[in-house]
């Protein structure tokens, strides 16, 4: 059995299957009086809506949100908020004729182990990464809440396969940097880099394979005292909130592995006086020290795997007849995930970073206009 | 205000702080009837106990292993279990001395934004290391428990600078991994390499600087299914746990960022059959797919960054005269914090694992004999 | 901002409104393989539907249940199961005459204070007993798992007004007592009785005011050994759960306040064998002590307070103008609520006890046929 | 499996049993800057400590409450606050002889079926009421924090078997109903019924029996708009910490019982203005409505049960022979409990207000002078 709600007192609960009726998510501890942006939910759902590209699979789905409560007058109501999309463009055919056949590197193995028989096995079920789109929808609503108090978020590609953004963008523009992340159909900063990644991932999808790449998120502006230490650290909640979405399997912290290199006199960052405040000359904690915010930027970077499936054939077990075989699949699958996945980082960046803000006391049960 | 307590059903609330009277913990959650091995705990403890080596702090604690409840005729009876151990070698002069000055990526500057001045700052108060004797305590116990249902954890350290051990060990003998692993002063597994790490260490030591380092951590036989999608993924809430250890910055599973430069056809884990049992060939999964437990042994890493505490002057802030000074650290902290970080990351590895095989009734609640 | 999940392993987490455009519940942690029983829900969200008999409201809705997520080939995947009914009937515009209006006993008053003017207040929106509807469609499939395993649960109207059944039933034939409830329009085990009930009923709402009532729930066969002492109690988790059903003003476990004017001597319950196995030669405990079940049958009694909307004029406060002033409501409200809570208290008695079932192992994750 | 932690944001974990070592408590959430005054928390002791009186258990404890982290120059620092107090006059030789019969109406036969032979069983164990000195040390630290946010808390004794005061106080002057009820052996608030409730006292003891009672709950000053609907309710979290009390059986808030006798006509608290302020002018509804507190005081009624262990001969089984036998328990037990329960009665209402107030962001997380 799942755990299927997050947080404490910003609690997401999340249900749907990839080729069930809907995929959706009960928001609640939002604050009452936000005005409803279902344009901006709409926005954000359409950054992880697949069909967009040809960098992506080719299923198509309108992904139009439908509030079914806690909505009214337009304004957030303190109340539930349950938001849903409908499954359109479903297509079971392939998962039937995989039904004994364990997929490389896919759920199909452990589902069985721990759900028996029962599990939904269509299009993933419940391990799709169409259940994400529950996160964003509840990452939107956070995320304007965020912004009334000046806390933005930004994901960006920070590497496709090899190709490597190897800058610590951190104290540029951020309106800069949101409008280069915007041109670019990978997602990246740099829009030169951003080509080779886009070819990147047109190679490995001519040949029916897929790639991995890294994702980095910029929060700015969370106040310096948010988090604490021990099990409440910052690190522990964002991590725990990210490794929910598929495909992650690693996080970083400020420098992070690279720190793991360094001597204490290189990572260090020295404290100065910067317009009356105290900051740090470099910022290599990643904004946070001790599990709590320094007041400078927080980032981290996160590591996402290839796509399991590919159209090549693979090595495999049939649990039906106990005898090894090859499986070769076809379904409609990203051959790099990294792209529609930055929206989804965001979003769970959002959800834990006002859960803090929230139950700490620093934004308040009712949002006046 | 902090969140002291860990776990849903295997549960450990830390207290205590670093030049305080103790430190301790309730561990609530054992199942009745357990051997209660005092000796196996005091020896965990040991393992992270301070002033043992020249590579490490000179501080000195007997760090003997106090019993305050919750055993009986030396067995556990379901009762929360209170485990403390005193401080004892406590100078807190230093602190005192440094008492508006922020030392570099310390927690002074985030502490006094958090808890105003109230906040215990000697030896760190309650963001010192020193609090993860608790976490060793508790994991002794849940470690215990395991291995009764055959299930070992071994950590090792990977790297120190860039001293690396590349190979992945997960398959080789557990048993002769562990005896290695013992033999080495800084809990590596190659014994060449253990003596260029010590070197690395002493090289940094003796220009009263510090290094980072990295450990992975090895968990045998959870049995397949353990886990779950979305917010109770293993690596939700192994990272979650993990996080709460002072100096992690980075945690991958599996081939974790090396994951991210591969293609989905190199990365795959393709399934096969070993003495009947279903298994892959490879591990880049680190052992859990979706979030679940493959049956294959569980792997993850730890980015360890090098300790702030150096004795090279360093840039600051006197945050009373708010003007910039220079700090130079005399305390007795350790070179590099990896080998006495070794057992604490097994610990909270063997917490969060009990946790769930609790939770998913595969460990009763009584332990007949 | 409200706490809308309830339970640890079995999870329900509520939304919707009373005017809003459902009433629905996400249940997380159904073990996988229950056959879905759709008719089951259906009748048991019948038996709180409103409209359906003169003592009732005149509120007419269909509430058919929906399935938005959860269930695959009819059977539960373990996946969380998200179920809503459509509001229809919906009249508005009494409420809208009362928004100045603090109605006594109602939530006017602390939703204002709470929420400010952002709160849904037509039909009392979150605070509206139709709320509680979700519970029964959750309870609905607890039940069907608790049967499973052979634990029963009955609710009856032991008390309206002064009309009281004082027989403690909880050692009669448990069909027999089911087939007399399920005869009287009112609930009550006493045929007899009963029709005094309805009268008492009738009569209030003939001078259009209301009354208040107890309801007792039996629960037959929870094994012994389930709870536990402290925070964990099964009161205090029962009563943590019933206190979420508005107008519920008191619980008492046994002989409750009766025990309160005993001796030791006549409260105390002998132990005696019975076939074999422990049990008591009454049930002054209510099958809890310690707060574990003792294997007897477990019982609860709850206070209903009268329906706060009648048709009667009440001082009350115009909070706009700060003035006293008059109130007469004309909403279609039920001259007494108990009848139609008895469902919703042995659904809320159904989640509950499952909850500690499969925390305690003692029902499995997945139900093989 | 226990679950020995309460609260969200103000937590408490309990430790310890009767005749262990230590009863202790952590206290984690408390807000940083408190002065910590030992002296409160040790009157408060005081006042469940046994020994004292003619009319309690013989048993003679210090109750000395130890301090073992949490406070730094006598503030609190945000730590988690661990507090002991040590058992010393513990004689367990009774419980070794009852060791085999099951005592009626207490934990004996429970204990057995869920913990096997494991329990520590003497003195109860982990189900004494002395565990609840823990609930006191904490609940006294909670009051001092309430206190500097005006909220006053009075328990007094209603009722000892039918003696019974059946005003209700909450109207009248906090302070003078404060100075009589400590004047009273048995704190009642009515000096002249309190000599009744002595002599019902005397009179059960004297024939070695025992008594039930009932206790009132006082809570004054708790702003408008604290609680919630559903699961967040102040009913659901108030009887859920309640009913970690050993011996309570029942709760009822404001008119309770009472009110499932009464017509909405009279039941209704009219809403009215009081110096500028919307007031009601009765309370029947005890200060909450709809789970969120009006403003009014609130207050809530408990059934304690007569004491279990009696010198009376009672019928029961002996579990190893599984043959029927008689009892005779000749323990230091109190033959009312009511008394020495008011101040843990209180301790578990201040614990739940104040971490409904920290939640919901009314009390700061620094509290400076």
């Amino acid at each position: 059995m799942g755990d299927n709600t997050l947080g404490k007192k910003f609690k997401i609960t999340s249900f749907g299957e990839s080729h069930g009726k809907v995929v959706g998510v009960v928001i609640d501890g939002t604050p009452a009086g936000l005005n409803f942006d279902l344009n901006f939910i709409q926005s954000e759902l359409d950054r992880r809506k697949p069909g967009q590209s040809k960098l992506a699979t080719t299923r198509k789905e309108q992904d139009e949100v439908e509030v079914l409560s806690g909505i009214f007058n337009n304004k957030t109501t303190a109340a539930p908020i349950c938001l849903i999309i409908k499954n359109q463009d479903v297509d079971s055919s392939n998962y039937e004729k995989f039904k004994n056949l364990l997929r490389p590197s896919h759920v199909d193995y452990v589902v069985l182990q721990k759900y028996g028989t029962f599990a939904d096995y269509r299009g993933s079920g419940r391990f799709s990464g169409r259940i994400t789109a529950g996160f964003v929808m509840a990452g939107a609503i956070a995320k304007q809440i965020l912004n009334r108090f000046n806390i933005s978020i930004l994901g960006y590609t920070r590497s496709i396969g090899n190709i490597e953004d190897t800058k610590d963008h951190f104290s540029e523009n951020f309106e800069f940097l949101l409008q280069q992340r915007n041109k670019s159909p990978v997602g990246a900063l740099d829009l030169e880099l951003s080509k080779d990644m886009e070819q990147e991932i047109e190679i490995v999808k001519k040949v029916n394979d897929s790639i991995g790449g890294t994702i980095r998120c910029l929060i700015n502006n969370v106040p310096p005292g948010i988090g604490g230490p021990i099990f409440n650290s910052l690190e522990s909640n964002i991590s725990k909130g990210i490794f929910s979405i598929p495909a992650i399997k690693g996080i970083e912290f400020g420098s992070g592995f690279k720190a793991s290199r360094m001597k204490g006199s290189e990572h260090n960052d020295p404290w100065t006086i910067k317009n009356g405040k105290v900051r740090t000359t470099k910022n290599d904690s990643g904004g946070i020290i001790g599990g709590i915010s320094t007041g400078m930027p927080i980032f981290f970077t996160l590591a996402v795997k290839p796509t399991p499936s590919i159209g090549i054939p693979q090595k495999t077990v049939n649990v039906k007849s106990m005898e090894e075989e090859v499986i070769k699949i076809d379904g409609r699958n990203d051959p790099c995930i990294v792209p529609r996945a930055i929206v989804v980082v965001e979003s769970i960046a959002a959800i834990v970073i006002l859960d803090y803000l929230l139950l700490e006391g620093k934004i308040p049960n009712v949002l006046e206009d």
